[in-house]
């Protein structure tokens, strides 16, 4: 008796034997290895390509035959004149096993396959997608027998796909009578799965055969930047990016004042709904367009925003978020109707994810960071900050995590800073101090050069330099603090106690001048430094709450996410102490962690159920109503700290040990001891 | 040691011991007794009511002692002062078991009460809907515990009503956190079940308690009329009846033009569709004012119409209907949201119910007949016929129950008759004509006199004596048999071989009159006969097709359906043959069946899953492509058969045996025995 032939599938190392003439793509689907198809089996996706192996394989103890697999059959053969296939590739729904074969799975034959990105501190994403495309041969209506061509759709879902329980919207509905007759009772769908339960639906339905465009899209929905990533469902590929503006500014600049907006204004939450909704179909349509798809092909939005952005897209009226107990409406993960949303440029059935929120001040945003960057997987503890308006903090290791949101105001996006700016070409966006004669340099956004290289000015050109933006407001203040042109309290000190005339009085405090050109002065000022004092305060206060309910003074790594936190330099942002005292190598950004977490939630349906489940995991800390934050706050106002002693810091920079009064003129010191 | 105390519900007879304090609420529900409560057991809702027995019960064996109930408490106190409570009734959440008793549980407090309905031949409907009303005390938020206001309403969903996996439209939600603050955390919500899982749905939400009202509209879709009645979901009652004309009547009459009107334009099935929606809209705000309540308490609407209709109400393209192989876009019944269906005057979150269709000429309408005339469970066989453009035909028994439909064409409603016109006032509904004298006197709609009554010219006021409407046809034609004025191939005879001046000649063939005032004459003529015949013998042979298919040559009860159906005289339709030969009393008319069906699947969740399994059993037989169909076609043009025989009409009626040739003039007996 001759036994059945031994399969071993590659890179999986699954194997198992299965009867002879067994076709590849119904062994992988026996052994449970990842083989995509679309088609069901029937040649005509080409997703199933595999590569057998010849020869010997000592790993796996096969010899693999001449005649392993079976020959080129017509359907296959077709397919290679057709449409071509690579050197060495078989359709594994054509070829079927005849005797003991390695077969390997190429990455783009895999379902789950990895995104691997350029990056290198970003993370891969791997392919789990709620949406797929399933090719079906439905049967024809029999009058003896009469059913719905819905029903019989479903029925061929079932046989071939396993699917039961589909549900279809009317939109899809309307246009299956057609599609199955131009397709000749050979459809496409696109069939979608929740995660929350068994059922499917199906989102599109085209005739015949049909490999895409399936398009999804990932928004970060901020205060003030509504930015998109167009991905191709099927690979997890971005195939394009843009921003706009989140005409809600219009309202309010920040999140409070939008929700005084809605609260003082009858139908001012539903006016600043409708904005945002209007601006996502805009720009969903121009992302599509800059992609050269069509936006009804986009069938899948992911949503990551705070808590205010959240209520305001679902059309809930904020008021609540704005005075304690801050109750969100509600906080779980929601999977709706994309046309709930109003979402009417993008495909009609198409189904929209928010990610859950964390908690009244701590929103989708923050999950989607936790979901990028998974503090509970990591080995050591870490501080994951998403620095922006509100700083959302994570805390955590394998054993714990923690969040809070701390109110640092807009003062790091350059707002309420005297000469601060947005993040645009002619901001200051890095600056240097030579502490021996006080003289800055600096670089703006969209130019490369120093100011004092040559040809700084013509190299500027038309825009000059117009202001500083969040991450030059910080480095400036730090660069100030090194150079000793400020105390540990704070204080600019005058031209005399400092030895430089770029200390000009201004009232009865101090200024340095960073930029003079005519008329124009760019300088920062002692309410510039306050700003940042509170804002930083706010910060490390938050952070600080966090490590007291986790009982440690200290954490391993910590890491900057956002777009701001992109660009702040960990040296700078330790002088101020921003953040705790860590080593300057074990602080690092994320980039765009919420974007990354809302492709992956995306691309990724097991994701979504991480996220949900974590976030319930989630300690969240209150800090509007921890007696300490106030004490942590007061403490944090010195730069870098009155009492936490910052080693680390110390051991790359000595902060000079200057003291200035507020007054000007005197030495503070002095002043201190006749008081 | 003492036994628990013994309960004992009547009218259900369940008993049991309880521990002693059990509140009778709380032991009704232990004993699975059907007592109501929406809130939850707070003494708020009165739903509870219950009457306890007193002295001895021999038949359960049960002396109810002084004390078997706790004594009045606060609750139960001020709920009496305050609303009042009839005499001997207790509130069942707040009476306590103490001692052996038995309780009344009266119809009122039932939730499965029947509706018990006037006329004689009615069916009771029970309540079971899938829409009811849950009071509900919701936790405060914590900002120690931070979750959504909507996960605080689950959790008590949950533990108060059992109830799990609660979705919840954006319309409720944004409603949702007013609610709570106004109702001071308690909230009634309108509670929705599927009846295909286990999920619910929220439908609305309210302040505190809220009694209702809570409404559902069960609709009669038809090609000519919308009838639709306002029913109250929490007892059953019709609050109000109301119907208007189906706009889409401008687009085409009957069906098949209609389906020919979307063929040809394109938009066509688009605007038929916004037109029906517009029309439903329109009707749900009237008959909501005719109750003199709010629209938007209207949570649930049911409907029931023809294939046709089903498609264009769902903005189906209704094309693939009129043409073989006449196949459904889906045959299933539908749960939706009523937004779907564009149906904005109701509740925001009010939900939609279709029912399925039976195959592709057979209709929900059908299945509603179906539901409510449950041949399934008839012990003898019963000919369910629905009467319309199309007549719909059920037959079966408890072994098995088969469907088809029949195009009758419009005749049966006037149409396409010479004199023909819809039920309106001024049409003759009711006709006899003397066998002896061959004089005519009838009766019009809107008069109860007879045309040879005293007074009948003034009686009939201003309209006069406008045409014929269906059932009068019907008679008309019946009633020119039994005179001799028509024989049994179904032509006219003339003067002379009749003997009436009232058949008149009109080109090759005879006339009928029926009145004569000045200018107007009302004739029946050769023609209208061959439109009757025809429209007879379709009903005929679709009955005959499965009686075949049954394997029986007669039926014991015959079941007319349709509004049309309760004004046809069962003797006239048996003269013209329209129905198989029975006994005259075993031909009875159900009324408005879809109309009831509609209402029963709007008030009871089980008789939807019911229809739903019934249909899946009906045997579907498709008359356009059974051969037999000619040949009974054929042989029943007949009045009232070529060849069947009609013992039971024999015994009541001898029919003339006369036999006039289409010339006319001649006797066509001796014509044929000549040819």
């Amino acid at each position: 008796m001759t036994q059945d032939p031994l399969v071993v599938f590659t890179p999986s190392g699954r194997r198992g034997r299965v009867p002879a003439g067994t076709p590849v793509l119904e062994a992988a689907r026996k052994l449970g290895v990842d083989l995509d198809s679309v088609c069901g089996g029937r040649g005509i996706c080409s997703r199933c390509q595999i590569t057998p192996g010849t020869g010997q394989f000592a790993k796996h103890g096969v010899t693999v035959e001449d005649g392993a697999l079976s020959e080129w059959n017509a359907v296959e053969e077709r397919y290679r004149q057709k449409r071509g296939l690579a050197s060495g590739r078989r359709l594994g729904c054509q070829a079927k096993v005849l005797g003991d074969v390695v077969i390997d799975v190429p990455p783009e034959s895999q379902v789950h396959r990895q995104v691997v990105r350029k990056a290198a501190t970003a993370r891969d994403i791997v392919m789990d997608p709620a949406t797929r495309l399933a090719f079906v041969q439905v049967a024809e209506p029999d009058m003896h027998d009469p059913s719905g061509d819905l029903q019989r759709l479903r029925d061929a879902l079932a046989r071939d796909w396993g699917v039961e329980a589909v549900e279809v919207p009317l939109s899809v509905l309307s246009r299956l009578q057609p599609a199955l007759r131009k397709g000749g009772w050979q459809v496409t769908v696109a069939l979608n799965k929740g995660h929350h339960d068994a059922r499917h639906r199906l989102l599109d339905v085209w005739p015949g055969f049909h490999d895409g465009p399936l398009l999804g899209l990932a928004v970060d929905l901020g205060s003030t930047t509504i930015a998109a990533h167009l991905t191709d469902l099927r690979t997890g590929a971005v195939l394009a990016s843009a921003g706009v503006m989140n005409p809600q500014i219009r309202f309010g600049e920040d999140l409070m004042s939008r929700v005084s907006y809605a609260m003082m204004n009858p139908g001012g939450a539903e006016a600043m709904t409708a904005a945002v909704r209007e601006a996502l179909n805009r720009l969903a349509t121009e992302i599509a367009a800059e992609a050269q798809a069509d936006p009804a092909a986009i069938l899948e939005v992911v949503f990551v925003c705070n808590p205010v952005m959240h209520h305001l897209l679902l059309g809930l009226d904020p008021v609540e978020l704005g005075q304690a107990p801050f109750a969100l409406a509600t906080s779980d993960a929601l999977t709706l109707d994309a046309a709930a949303l109003d979402l009417s440029s993008i495909g009609a059935a198409a189904r929209a994810y928010i990610l859950p929120c964390i908690a009244g001040h701590v929103g989708a945003d923050c999950a989607a960071v936790a979901l990028s960057e998974a503090p509970e997987t990591s080995e050591d503890l870490v501080l994951i900050v998403d620095v922006g308006t509100n700083a959302e903090i994570l805390l955590g290791d394998r054993s714990r995590v923690l969040a809070c949101s701390s109110p640092t105001g807009p003062a790091f996006e350059g707002a309420q800073i005297s000469s601060g700016q947005r993040a645009a070409p002619g901001a200051i966006e890095a600056i240097r101090i030579d502490p021996a004669t006080k003289e800055p340099r600096f670089r703006v956004i969209g130019c490369e050069l120093w100011s004092d290289d040559p040809g700084f000015a013509a190299a500027v050109g038309p825009t000059g330099v117009t202001g500083i933006c969040g991450s030059g407001i910080i480095e400036a203040v730090a660069e100030m603090r090194i150079a000793g042109l400020l105390d540990a309290r704070g204080l600019i000190g005058s031209a005399e106690q400092t030895g430089t005339p770029r200390s000009i009085p201004e009232g009865r405090t101090h200024a340095y001048v960073i930029h003079e050109a005519g008329e124009q002065r760019i300088t920062v000022t002692q309410s510039d430094i306050r700003a940042i004092q509170l804002a930083k305060s706010a910060l490390y206060a938050g952070a600080r709450l966090l490590m007291d309910d986790m009982g440690v003074d200290r954490v391993d790594r910590v890491v900057l996410a956002g777009a701001f936190g992109a660009h702040i330099s960990p040296l700078h942002a330790m002088v101020l102490g921003m953040i705790p005292d860590a080593r300057l190598d074990a602080v690092t950004s994320a980039g765009n962690a919420a974007g990354t977490g809302a492709r992956m939630a995306l691309c990724n349906l097991a994701d979504r159920a991480r996220i949900e489940a974590q976030v319930r995991r989630i300690t969240k800390i209150e800090t509007a109503i921890e007696p300490k934050f106030q004490e942590h706050f007061v403490a944090a106002n010195a730069l870098p700290h009155a009492t936490d002693p910052f080693p680390e810091l110390a051991r790359i920079v000595t902060l000079p040990d200057v003291t200035f009064n507020a007054g000007g003129g005197d030495d503070g010191r002095r002043r201190r001891r006749r008081g």
